[in-house]
């Protein structure tokens, strides 16, 4: 992750476009459909062969040091405690569950009890869990539709799970709109759940309280499940929703329906991706139910039941029992106002404002810049477009001058021109660089 | 897991008839079938209403402090590397990968490369996985057969993925009959893989060279994948296994077929279940192979592809990264001679050797006993009945004597009568009590 320091003056871009060319033709992908990690392969393979460093912006990984306090706690527990003997609960740490509830209570002014927060092995292990219970709570229903951009992986989810997908753009379709294409979709009767991020990956377009209600109205009146991924919890900063107890309240669909899975990332709130920690919750009115159907794949009835012991237990038995100490002891400070965990991932609102600019500046576009009104909040990622460019283009183009990033294609969005761009491992002191490429970029491409 | 000290003179079992009904009636479950889990549960409450102590033989958790170099391992990897900030490789990190290839060559004398070993969270998503890929490898073959008894876990893996299962029992089918079994099972062509544990949960049976040799040349020949659980690596202490570099080397599949995959586990050897890490091995022939059925769910065609793409990627991003690197040095420390895993796991044995005499001095018979003309090995299990009893009878009678167990049902056997013991957290000065108990259970049973 270190940065290696080139002077402006060494950047001769466009490198060199036969070596790139070819590195391009022996990784044999089409380039606008390429994975994440296949990007970053390429870009790793080019960097080496032509001894040049790119501007990483493909991977949406932590840029910052973890939370000490996490690793505090993971060291007490591993020789204090001697974790590592006892497997741990599968439902979690009574610990772990506690904070998790009570950080719900905090910061989003949600109650609910410890029993109904479940460590899983990252938010990745939530996601595939809640798309398994939704997508196979009810015979008939099992398509899960997608509220995209999204997280490419989503969908790898799904498919592994056998289950059916469709989806829906924000692109064109905010506030009233929005809820009409849902209402439209869901009374086709095919779909189990529903599933999003919001502070959005790719986008980060925020869905608003309006919005939120809408659809939980929906979800009550079609029985359907919310799966709402809180990735990039709190990190709307345009309010600040860090404060323990006190308005304003990280939004959710949680306060508008008794139907959804929430979603607790600890990767990016403190920068604790490795250790493959974070929480979901299941509603205390949904976890109670029961649905006949569930039996079939996971030995149970009540959706609480099949997702601990019909789901977390076969999939890995639980998670790393230090990380969930550490996970604990990071949720308990931030819950006693002793631990601001907004103030550092900030970093990445000021670099986003940053590096935004440098792409207006030298002509490219916002493609999905409408948050109902307000001004798109600064954060993990944007999305961009140059005229005369697909995504697919604009991306093979842009790394001859060193820049790297994803299409939106990958994302599920049907804006074919589009890339995401993330802003998570570059500092600001590259803005110069990054100024500099696509200056050069815009002169050799005028519009 | 700290064993409360009572005199036997406080022993006063059978315990109080009415109270342990109650409860038994108040958890609802047919106990003869109920869970390791719920087991568990019961004997708790049992023991929290009555302020009794059980002798706990339910439960197959280490009973042994975890192995410390890779506690420190993990401390230096969280503090000094701070690898919490950064997603661990899907494959797994480097140190792991080579430590692990370098085990397999020195422990089972079985060449292959680093690229070929996948950490996994625990030996149970290893075991997921591994059923995923051989149960969806080819249209029609989506029978997994597993030889029973053996963990019931697996079976809810089987469900959770929406495969078939089929079984067949060891207890009279060993050596040549065994082959026969399998021979006639897998030619009706619809199994995609076998499954099973050597030394086998429950039973501690072990398979030996001839009959997985035999086992190999059908798997060969229907083109079947073996999953082959190492649970208990080198736990069969008839023989030393824990010399690298040296024979006798470990039994394993990986000698007799290219189909293969080899789920290493560092629960028992190394004391480390809380942490859930593991290395599933895959045979380096079948790996490269491509089978367009994978598609479908993987999105890969390709053996490896399929499994990390496709599987360990949208299921947990890859395992805990501190985990890695204490998995990583207790290898390490293994392969280099210089940490003899198997010295402190033989206490297991001790234990198993001196309980099963107890059972057997008190009317208790073996259920499984037959290794082929060889003793039983001793290890963390065994099976036992006693005239008169079913299974499930038999359990609920010693839960008045204060000892607990699960049926053999659970685990797939055929044998009704039987129950497994678990000597894991059972420390060898509780021989008294259990054998005090024995006996009273014995003199209020006469056969």
């Amino acid at each position: 992750m270190e940065s290696v320091r080139i002077t402006v003056r060494q950047d001769e871009v466009p490198f060199d476009r036969d070596v790139i060319s070819n590195i391009l033709e022996r990784f044999d992908v089409e380039i606008g459909r390429a994975s994440i990690r296949e990007i970053n392969q390429i870009v790793t393979t080019i960097e080496k062969r032509l001894g040049v460093k790119f501007i990483r912006m493909e991977f949406g990984i932590p840029g910052l040091p973890p939370c000490p306090i996490g690793i505090e706690a993971e060291v007490e527990a591993l020789r204090e405690m001697g974790v590592p003997q006892f497997y741990p609960p599968f439902d979690g740490i009574p610990r772990l569950k506690k904070a998790a509830a009570e950080f719900v209570k905090n910061f989003i002014n949600i109650d609910i009890s410890p029993e109904c927060c479940f460590p899983t092995c990252g938010a990745m292990q939530g996601g595939l869990l809640a798309q398994a219970i939704a997508g196979r709570l009810q015979e008939g229903r099992d398509t899960i539709l997608f509220l995209d951009p999204g997280f490419p992986v989503n969908k790898i989810q799904n498919r592994f799970l056998g289950l059916q997908s469709d989806s829906i753009d924000f692109y064109d379709l905010r506030g009233e709109r929005l809820i009409e294409a849902l209402d439209q979709r869901l009374s086709r009767g095919d779909v189990g759940g529903v599933m999003w991020s919001s502070p959005n990956n790719p986008t980060w377009i925020c869905l608003q309280e309006e919005e939120l209600k809408g659809m939980g109205e929906l979800f009550n009146r079609y029985k359907v499940v919310a799966i709402e991924d809180l990735a990039y919890f709190g990190m709307d900063f345009r309010a600040n929703y860090g404060q323990p107890g006190r308005a304003p309240f990280n939004p959710t669909i949680a306060r508008y329906t008794n139907y959804y899975f929430m979603i607790i990332s600890s990767s990016k709130i403190f920068s604790y991706a490795g250790q493959r920690v974070a929480v979901t919750v299941i509603s205390p009115k949904f976890i109670e139910k029961k649905f006949p159907n569930l039996e079939k794949n996971f030995g149970k009835e009540r959706v609480g039941t099949a997702f601990l012991h019909g789901g977390i237990y076969p999939l890995t038995s639980g998670v790393a029992h230090s990380a969930q100490h550490g996970l604990a002891a990071m949720l308990e400070k931030a819950n006693r106002g002793e631990y601001d965990f907004l103030a550092p991932v900030k970093e990445y609102a000021q670099r986003a404002r940053v590096f935004k600019k440098a792409f207006l500046d030298h002509g490219f576009h916002l493609v999905y810049d409408n948050d109902i009104g307000e001004p798109l909040a600064d954060g993990f990622y944007f999305t961009c477009s140059y005229p005369g460019f697909s995504g697919a283009q604009l991306l093979e183009e842009l790394l001859y001058y060193g820049i790297s990033s994803i299409t939106l294609q990958i994302t599920g969005s049907t804006r074919g021109e589009g890339l995401r761009i993330c802003v998570s491992t570059t500092p600001k002191e590259e803005f110069e660089r990054l100024d500099f490429r696509l200056r050069r970029f815009e002169e050799d491409h005028p519009v």
